[in-house]
């Protein structure tokens, strides 16, 4: 695998993966009030739009990458509807 | 231009000023108790290695969304670690 198609997949991963301790730290203090609503909508829809082109471009790193990323922003919603 | 390719700018530019929002209420509010530090760093590190992958394939958009998003982030950074 070429070196450049890994640093893509770490890329991918790293800006995926970061969203779990912000889901963990939410959980644990049952507080999101310093989260920004409109940033969780706006990545939301740009993370839909990327699995959509993913999916056009039949590329699973970019669709896995996002599908994932979208479950996680979907839970920091919540959190932050929920606590507010 | 292909409207995939419009897709793809699209959701670039919405995952990358989503972040806007964020920074605003961080300033505003003075308050970032609720971010993640670990997200935020883990994010930076993702967004350079995108930032390298854009680069290496001499893609403009992947360099531009990146670059800029980046610069966001550092800020978020730099209130999270100022107002703590």
């Amino acid at each position: 695998m070429e070196t450049i198609v890994i640093v893509g997949y770490v890329a991918g991963a790293l800006t995926t993966i970061s969203f779990v301790p912000q889901v963990v730290k939410a959980w644990k203090m049952r507080e999101t009030r310093d989260l920004s609503l409109a940033m969780l909508v706006l990545f939301a829809i740009g993370v839909i739009l990327w699995t959509l082109y993913g999916i056009w471009v039949g590329s699973l790193p970019i669709i896995a990458a996002n599908v994932i990323t979208f479950a996680l922003i979907l839970v920091l919603l919540g959190l932050k509807l929920w606590y507010k």
